[in-house]
């Protein structure tokens, strides 16, 4: 097990339903010292990578995105997400379906922060079905700038977004892949990643 | 002027309706060489103050209160604001009003993430009439931790918030206050501070 791997086993919780609750480190309270070696995970994993803009979205992503961003000496942008919001000046929104949820949501970032000369970095805390990465690689895209990489924290490898996101070519790399999870017993199982 | 200072001045636009965008580096894009001079800045107005945990607000104060607790050596924790939720678990939920908007919201954190033992440390980018600070100071009252002192990026010197913080005793650090600001040429004034 990697160091996130070792922290999710010790301080996660599995409730029903198949949520992972990593509140008191990664989404509500934030152990800085531990996104600091997350920041230097993500530095190794797209090494070589010409990145010069990170790409989040509020307000769980935040805080991972800025500190990793240290590494990468560039700035860090986050998109809002809102129901539906009157749009002042001008804005790159995605309209993204929530699979689960059955309901719609707007992925907007100001277009002035996102420009063919961008090459991305898209990080975030959660990977599941992926509805939100995939309004953020679209806005991207509007913006005619690249998808140089997507970096998650935890990715639950039983629900499809992380297999959409490789078979679009993208390179994903989460530090954490949640192969199955027992409520029960608390247990977790991490699919073995070779580096 | 300070680092600060120079940059809204350099990259701040105001709007008609005492706006102040900053949205180019503070609150929408983030330049992260920046918030570590802010975090750095911030430990030295709160040196010697026995701070064990940083307290901000979604989404806008996560980043800069993230890079700011690596010199703090202290966990993050933000506050989740909602028009009204199910609470799931034990929370410490504050209600605010908002003076402009007329409109009520909550602010809202696990009960397990501020407790009697924490001294904190409440860091959010702006100041204006104070609602979101209220409830983040009536939050760590009612969980008996102690408010240590509240560290803001940029004050509007000319709406009440900063006033009634300082009021109330508590040790308000506003690394830019700005006392007018005039959309018609753009000039802003800050007020001067001795250090």
């Amino acid at each position: 097990m990697n160091f996130l791997e070792e922290r999710i086993v010790r301080d996660g919780i599995v409730k029903e339903g198949n949520v992972l609750k990593v509140d008191s480190f990664l989404n509500h309270q934030m152990d800085i010292a531990l996104f600091e070696k997350i920041g230097e995970e993500f530095k190794r994993r797209f090494e070589g990578k010409p990145i010069n803009k990170i790409l989040t979205i509020e307000a769980s992503g935040i805080g991972i995105a800025c500190i990793a961003a240290q590494h990468f000496k560039a700035p860090v942008v986050f998109a809002k997400k809102a129901k539906s919001i009157s749009l002042e000046g001008e804005m790159l929104v995605a309209e993204v379906e929530s699979f689960t949820h059955k309901c719609k949501n707007q992925v907007i970032v100001a277009k002035k922060f996102l420009t063919e000369k961008d090459r991305v970095l898209i990080i975030d805390d959660f990977l599941a079905n992926g509805c939100a990465l995939q309004g953020l690689i679209q806005i991207v895209q509007h913006a005619g700038a690249v998808v140089e990489g997507v970096g998650i924290v935890i990715e639950k490898g039983f629900q499809p977004g992380g297999t959409i996101i490789r078979n679009l070519g993208y390179q994903l790399e989460s530090l954490a892949i949640v192969e199955s999870m027992d409520s029960g017993t608390g247990e977790i199982r991490f699919r073995p990643q070779d580096r």
